[in-house]
């Protein structure tokens, strides 16, 4: 390859580098602002971020990026390129495509709107009037539909909703999302009905301890540690702070997780630090090689799901887990939890019980939350519900799949953040992470045939290093589809998350 | 005034202001590498302070923001432009052309060596061998000299050093500080010659307690709030963290001290929390409607160092504040700090006794420390000092101003970080803030004499407001020699600051 073409790609390379370096010093900026800040500090914070947000836009779209594009694309030499530099090409070439795309009024536009209305949902959360948000809310929407539309034509999707649902998950259509889905609620709805007609019911009251903060503290630093996530070690590249919402936020080297502390229910902040864990681990696990590069990053929102909640879940869940830590997290908050016992504490993390809120919902019933949401939002996009008919539709769905009755659109339609913020499209990721998990745990299984043994002498090692080696390596060198395959040698399909969940729950509710 | 030409101005406050919220958030960057930062985080932080540098650097010299004061100051209507409308203008303007006067190689080139040379300043002061250091120190003076050489005639200063204390000091030069620091000098060492004679000699040792680092962290937060600076509070704009070397880092509504406890030497973090605080406080009392304009800034180095000082020691270490504190302190330390008596904890924190570490100097003889660096800093300029010839310099001064010997250059020339981090002219603003301080205090105590009593009953109201209207309200309204004339009536003079002293110190030792 001659010299110059190698020198237009490295000059793409330094551009792509500098956006990813900015990207992470705004999302320090963003972590500071959940964390840490002084309560005084909100309105220089959001002056900070919109400059950082305008500013990386301005690079991002910066003609010359265009240019080199161009060139390089067009070369006679185009195809000498290997696979990961013409990856890189790739995804800078469709950043700059739907930067470029959106006019930057509308960006500034949606991006005032996003703000109105999450202070307008908050309020309206608070007083419990769906009616005080709809105006928002549609104007939002509006706004979002239209990039939907432009997006539609750059990404070459069928649909508007199609070209959201890609922000977040490569290539993804509704369509694809559909069959899965409903593969996943008749699975997950018999399950259901076998669970709930079992004489063998846990009660919840086993976990209401009072666990003091300080002793939960040392609790969530035990847990990380054990995944293999270090905070306080002279190698250490994450932290655990308290905010409101856990979150995980970082690049590569300073990954950080967040988590709550409810001093009555100390299993909240335990199973929230494991599912921030497995995401931060995928970050932390990105090849070194690809640093500053944008095949350096997690696949897509699904993925990062599928480790999150493959630490939580389906390792953090276990028996072959609790084996191992129930003793240490014992020790470490005595004399608090004296009296737990390995079998009762295993059932009642795993206590199945149709609830209202997402985020509170236990394995077997989070996905069927996450289908309601999918469904709604497409029609939302098909232009078949209006905003207006959001709470009737959220309620009957909620009665039918879930069999609870919503009280008020608080615990209903407004429960949720994503959609005042501008996301769309984001939601069906969570439950394709929980398909990603099912798949990958079964390949796991085959390759490490005793890691449950493993597990429960508390050794994750050959787990952690399985997960580097088959799935954080590849990076973003894959879209989903092909990485799922790759890693697992089939296309997307929910059986193997039911029959572990089967499997699971049938030994604890005994059919 | 025409539309036009206010809309000109205001198109030039929007790139001010887009400067001053860019340097904030790269201030919190920093913030979080010296306090919370996971360890392994440190190349990739570099690489996000180097960006958000080299992004204001290009945001800084654009030339719109030439065209934009051309315009301006060559208009018509310039003269019609209020006082305030012009310092913006002012400063906006001298900014421009520091910054587009120095070519990109020089300033990338400098941050290179100076990065280099704070590294191998570590490695030489750890191997106490200053020719380690030698050739790099040489390397970043030559480039410091050269961009001094540039200023020089931008700035129109006489000397290429005074160029570079007009960096810190806007207008101060060498040759006044000479004049001022030698009438210093012949004060405190006169005053040092009667202390030293003086058979009235506390003992330090009773600051030797033990002190848990839990309970110096809530000494602190009494201390700060007893000040006026909110860390826990709805309405907090501050917080208090730990670090190395204790700084102050923040902009108006998020400015944020550190710290550094040492369980043995409680002390050591009751004083640098005050010095703190007092930087804070300026930063905090700056004027909200100057906010995100260049004159919303503390006037000088030296000025922030007035307040430091100030708070420090003045208030800080009077018998007056600690009649009030004490008690407070023993019940938050209790029973660590029962035996502590006002009297004689007053005379050890007050304890005059020469040293050769310019950061554990007492208020007596810090000057001293500050004016021998002052003294080789302007050879080194002028060429009459050459580097390898500064420890045999610096040893000579210790032992003829401060009567100690000086064992190694770790301990000597090699202490500070400042020349190999690339600060020339800074060092004379630590000793100019003692002289304002001085100068305030004499004001302070006209305007409000009884304000000793109104501190021994620990009633900072009066003097905290006095210094808003007096001395925070304007801002970087004026450069510092004007700024002292407005607040005190008098121009710079050091016979306030040695007369406070004498008082004290003549009560103190009995003289």
């Amino acid at each position: 390859m001659t010299n110059d073409t190698q020198n237009f790609y490295q000059q793409l390379l330094a551009r792509a580098k500098d956006l990813i370096v900015l990207g992470s010093a705004a999302s320090l900026v963003h972590w500071d602002m959940e964390t840490v800040m002084p309560p005084k500090a909100v309105s220089l914070r959001s002056e900070q971020l919109a400059l950082l947000s305008s500013i990386s836009h301005k690079m991002g779209t910066d003609s010359e990026i265009g240019r080199l594009l161009q060139t390089i694309t067009k070369s006679s030499e185009y195809e000498r390129f290997g696979e990961v530099e013409k990856r890189n090409i790739h995804l800078i070439q469709k950043n700059y495509d739907e930067q470029t795309a959106l006019p930057e009024k509308l960006v500034s536009e949606t991006a005032r709107q996003q703000a109105i209305t999450v202070n307008t949902w908050k309020q309206a959360k608070a007083a419990k009037r769906f009616d005080l948000l709809k105006p928002d809310l549609e104007k939002l929407l509006d706004l979002n539909r239209q990039a939907a539309e432009i997006l539609m034509k750059v990404k070459q999707t069928r649909t508007p909703y199609d070209a959201l649902i890609d922000i977040f998950e490569p290539k993804m259509t509704a369509d694809t999302i559909t069959l899965i889905f409903n593969q996943l609620q008749q699975g997950l709805k018999e399950l259901l009905a076998k669970i709930q007609v079992s004489p063998n019911q846990p009660g919840p009251s086993i976990l209401k301890h009072t666990v003091p903060v300080e002793a939960q503290r040392k609790i969530a630093q035990v847990l990380s540690q054990t995944l293999g996530y270090e905070t306080h070690t002279a190698k250490a590249g994450g932290r655990i702070d308290e905010t409101e919402h856990p979150f995980t936020e970082g690049y590569y080297d300073d990954v950080r997780i967040t988590t709550h502390y409810y001093p009555d229910a100390f299993s909240s902040s335990v199973f929230s630090v494991l599912h921030e864990t497995g995401h931060a681990l995928y970050e932390q696990g990105l090849p070194q090689k690809w640093k500053y590069q944008p095949v350096g990053s997690p696949c897509s929102m699904g993925f990062h799901e599928s480790q999150s909640r493959f630490w939580e879940n389906i390792i953090g869940r276990s028996r072959e887990f609790w084996t191992a830590l129930l003793p240490k997290v014992k020790q470490t908050a005595a004399p608090k939890l004296d009296t737990l016992e390995l079998d009762s504490f295993v059932r009642a993390i795993n206590r199945v019980a149709p609830s209202k809120i997402r985020i509170e919902a236990d394995e077997v019933t989070y996905s069927l939350h996450v289908i309601i949401r999918f469904q709604i939002e497409k029609e939302l996009f098909n232009g078949k519900v209006s905003v207006s008919e959001l709470p009737a539709l959220w309620n009957e769905k909620y009665a039918e799949y879930l069999g609870v009755k919503v009280q008020n659109d608080s615990e209903g339609v407004m429960q949720d953040t994503h959609w005042p913020s501008g996301l769309y499209g984001y939601f069906p990721t969570y439950a394709l992470g929980n398909i990603y998990s099912g798949q990958i745990t079964a390949t796991l299984e085959s390759d490490i045939q005793d890691w449950r043994g493993q597990v429960a002498k508390g050794n994750l090692n050959a787990i952690q290093e399985w997960l580097i080696s088959n799935v954080y390596s590849f990076g973003d060198l894959y879209d989903p589809a092909d990485l799922i395959r790759k890693v697992t040698g089939h296309s997307l399909d929910a059986e193997p998350y039911l029959s572990y969940l089967r499997e699971k729950y049938g030994g604890l509710y005994g059919f």
